[in-house]
């Protein structure tokens, strides 16, 4: 999960938001403080699971007490409606508190892990790899890039500071590609890759030799596409990009494409319904 | 925009998600920290616009300096495709680093806008109110709900602070719903309305006898709910609530209802298409 | 308690502020960190208690360990002077830190119920509820709030964002109040009361006729006040303000108000005398 | 004002305390954000000005562009009712916002400063200087103690950190006075001072040999005292402590003590009532 | 320098933990906070710089109007004793206060620069490009990070977060390196290079299989490197690492290693001297 | 070890440091999550131990299960090469992510406690105290000022909040030495010493007329330091400044100075050589 402590700290925002001075409604009910209760996540949907660990740390970090009972799902599995993911036992108001902070994790990753798996359906037969892009909900990247994960696909960098990619206006400012590339070279750190984005044929020559590890095609027609990996002939990762869509994953496959980036996943899916229903 | 120092305080956490231990990009061509450049935000389809102001901060905490020129619409305004929002002129490295982050705020807000648009006009005509829920992105929930009021609707509470709302589970608790809203209303602000949630007419009528100042009808028939209102009549404000979708909104529209509440504007919104062009 | 740990971040700040870049005392004798203690808190005057329960958190955050050995008072409960409040048994070093922070807040909550309760009592008979105002300590409010309702007062709002209140200069710049309780209407959440300020019978009209959910009578003479009560009629709550101390109670008890709001439980309460003796 | 940007940090973390998720209030009425207005801070009784700096920076957070028009007052001047504290000149919503906020700081620092002042008159004559104790309020000591030094008197230690204090219960645990002393020097900095706390004279003694830089007379009676000072001859400073109120002071103030620490400047001193005023 | 807002925030951190809760000696000195003057900042023995614009953003901090005078020096030039880098002008209470975390900033990074030029000095005339590693003062590492590259090295990864490195225990964890590598890589960031580390020319096989992006040669004698980079023959990068010091550099640079990695910039240069001398 | 809750929230932050989003290799096996391991943390030259307890706490915030076993040694013990000095149990993944910052501290740390212990060394036989600086690495203070004491030197003070300093400058803005040291002596605690600078035999007159508690002699000459002791003669305490190195305190320790201050301690001693192994 990546930092735990991280994710406990961000969870502990997210109640904040919703709790502020104080859940006016438990806090008026002093017994609910006291009471115990058991509750049932369930799916009202089919689609591919993703947060539930999330999920259950937010009524840990209210309750941590609270048992985590079977049956009990990993994230990345599938769901039908009415499919149990795990039976919780605990404190009433903490229950009642964490609900609507745990479900809305649990639904928007959810839904992005699904549109995710469909997307990677797609592309199943080709060595390409579906990624995500930084085009997030502010403050939740790292939660909605997990989920991509758990859906099959890869990520491209998590922000500004993994990766190192050249745009238009960033190869404007030096000069030529050659030079951009060798100025940033010396200053970022040499874990990290060197994206060009080329929009013609002409440009991925110029990223070539400039020495780009991945070359992006922003943007491009099939054909064109084509000729640049042919043109690159695996001397950098190639990586498509431009407002793609899961109908156009079946005629991108077999071009020979390192990556597909799209964020149709973030941008375009639903939340799956997913419910927590106190039980006798 | 309620309090600026708030905002301020959340878009530099969303930018420090964003750009964390340096922009490797930026940082490796130091002589876009030196040049400054002109962009304009366009919207690429149509729909209303929202969060215009949160994305025009950002870039100014940035680069303190950037200057905003017309064309400048305003939150609420509708955008056709190609439509300028407005045009920066400011540092090039400070319009770099701020665009994606300005960009998903501008897509994700414009995104929720618009779909309200489409539902508070589907109940043009009465005096229904459509409101949202707690159903909202974690760490992001100020935002989605500002887009909401841009968009015609009306909030729900923001969190558990503002608010109370008893729901079955909180009733149980109490033994009945008399003493449960009795009891919440003695430990909770003045200020603030005490919601109660009915599946049954009797439970509406246990409701009412109790005071509750809103009563939810919780996924109930057509039917029930003309019946609620006629039962409630007037001495408290009535809610529907439950899974409501655009389609179902005008065969509500004429049950004098003072509230609709739905979250589809935050669950099955798509984010609209805005971008960054710099201009030469 | 509200949210615990909203509670417990709360008090980490209380314990920073005195502890900053370490305890000398304590960390000059190190011994003490590896001895046991007992230490009893008693109350050194007569009052109502309030506070217990932060007080004990703050010696639990520096010792998990320490346990709390009866007798046990609950807030809200009277002391005499020498009451035991609980004994205390834990590290040495813990009872040493956390004392001063810890008897802070009981001396100061104390006092604020003891004042409440006196003025609670001044009401009593009446179905008139003594509210607080938002004249607070600043950075402290959380806790004299709570201390008000342990001393069987209300809460008026908790701060500017859970209760709408217009006072004249809001209603200025609207032009006129019916407007101005329109406009914010649509913007608050609807779970929140709008509150108009009324200085004269005039005014009180006006209110009730732009649908104000409680008016509040400015500092008006009981006379006009009895006729604002009669005036209202019920349609709205009505609340009484202005500079009100407890020998003005009685003459206010009958005059039918739902509320009289009064922030001398604040400002001019002293702390009660509470004290943490070490036991062989 | 010590260091400006912790103060500015902290006047910010008052605000949130108010605002939260937003003033409701301005924010329904948005043309309050358009207009200017000004304000008048004036004294509703007589006593010390405390705070007018601080009242002053929350308008300047709200607004930066804030004017302060004279009259100006400084802290530490006298005031009578109806004395003008200074004319604000600013954005109206800022200035409705900040009220609170800038009146509780004024009024709770100007009843202390004003308590202070009669306790500093008290002992006017002798060289016996008046300080405070670590009895404050919760998260707020570093402006109380700030009101104690406006009023006259002068800080103890600031907390924990900045000065050493042995007390029973220190000494207990390492067996003597002077060992405990030595101890606790070889880990202190050498800028800070070592206080023993004595409640006979033989501890006096004690203290005297094992070299304590202050010595605390706790509780004792006045002719212990005098006899205390004698005995300690200007080797080590003298302070006198222990629930001392105004009118014990003309008995201290001839016994030749160093210092004379007390808290009813924070646990027993009012809030002064002073108001902010919209002029035309 | 990275993200501007982030690097504040860490001076902001630097002030506070030197500020605390004031300076006692500015504060006792109040017409310090009235009065300018003017500071020289000069070199005291020779060495690279490094630093200096963090250290006046440190002044800009508590003067906001400080000015910098020529002459001026840049990051990465050298320094002669007596050369002076700046000159201030600026208020008389702030340049004291920033004094000694400026000078520290300055002193410590100029430091590791000066250091770092020796390094890669000895390296001159090979291709081979000198590395630091994530030994680095915890708390501070973006800064020292900095100072390397102005020193004329480049930075291994900034953390965890940017880079994998499979070392003996995780390699352990997965049975095989290829099975290591390829597991890492579904879940990392495309835009990151995964590195191996391998002690033996058996492993150097093994990790150059597996599709290692950097190989690691740990602790390895001369011979065996000049070994592993003939097998690798440019088909991975190679770095050499394990306690290099400045006097190991020679024999090294011809090898055809790609990086070699250091700490010795970090954990055994001194800090440079330089002081702020206020002129008249 | 000070204020517990202060070290462990620094030691999260240093986690952070290098966890950021998360650490990349071992979110990419997640065996290592699951699987436990034991390590040796082992001396591999000689020197004084510093830091073991924060290092081991560094451990325990991410494995809170993880145990430490003998052997066992304590800050303040000597090691040779080979010295083990507790050998760890605990989960896989935390080992490996907590490696890096746990020995970064021992490294530093213990480098500084071994150059103070030979200065101390140095000095033994005079009653003369080692004192640091506030020469530290910033945002590291705390720690490095606690390795100096474990090496047996003694803080001067922590920053400019628990101690006065009236240097120069400061002097200049008050007049003279008189007036500075009674104006600051008004506003800071009384438990704080005041010390003043001084450059030649006539300052020290003065600052001893002044009543200064500490004389600090700057950068003079043996025969001067001899002659301002004898002038002080024991009536304030005397300290020795300057860019003092080990090898000049034979020739300071017979001048009957109470303090020695010096830096070199942090700007000039190397990291001790300390690693962490897994063992089978």
């Amino acid at each position: 999960m990546g930092s735990d402590e991280f994710v406990r700290e961000r969870l502990r925002a997210f109640l904040a938001e919703d709790i502020g001075s104080g859940d006016l409604t438990t806090a008026g009910l002093p017994q609910l403080a006291c009471a115990t209760a058991r509750a049932r996540l369930t799916a009202r949907e089919p689609g591919v699971l993703a947060g539930l660990e999330f999920a259950l740390e937010v009524f840990r970090l209210l309750d941590p007490g609270v048992q985590v009972l079977p049956p009990r799902l990993e994230d990345g599995q599938p769901m039908e409606q009415g499919t149990v993911l795990a039976v919780l036992a605990g404190n009433t108001a903490a229950l009642l508190q964490g609900e609507r902070t745990a479900l809305n994790l649990l639904q928007r990753l959810s839904g992005i892990a699904t549109t995710t798996r469909a997307f990677v359906d797609a592309l199943r037969g080709s060595e390409t790899v579906l990624l995500d892009t930084r085009k997030t909900t502010p403050g939740f990247r790292f939660f909605e890039k997990y989920a991509v994960r758990i859906g099959g696909g890869r990520n491209h960098r998590m922000g500004l500071y993994d990766g190192v990619m050249l745009k238009d206006n960033h190869l404007a400012a030096a000069g030529d590609i050659g030079t951009a590339v060798r100025r940033v070279r010396e200053r970022a750190p040499v874990t990290v890759r060197v994206e060009v984005e080329a929009e013609t044929l002409d440009q991925v020559r110029e990223a070539l030799q400039a020495g780009a590890d991945i070359i992006m095609l922003d943007n491009m027609g099939v054909e064109s596409m084509r000729q640049a990996v042919a043109l690159i002939g695996g001397k950098a990762r190639v990586e498509a990009s431009g407002r793609i869509r899961q109908e156009d994953l079946p005629a991108l496959a077999g071009l020979g494409l390192d990556y597909i980036s799209a964020s149709a996943m973030m941008t375009r899916s639903r939340w799956l319904d997913i419910g927590l229903d106190f039980i006798a």
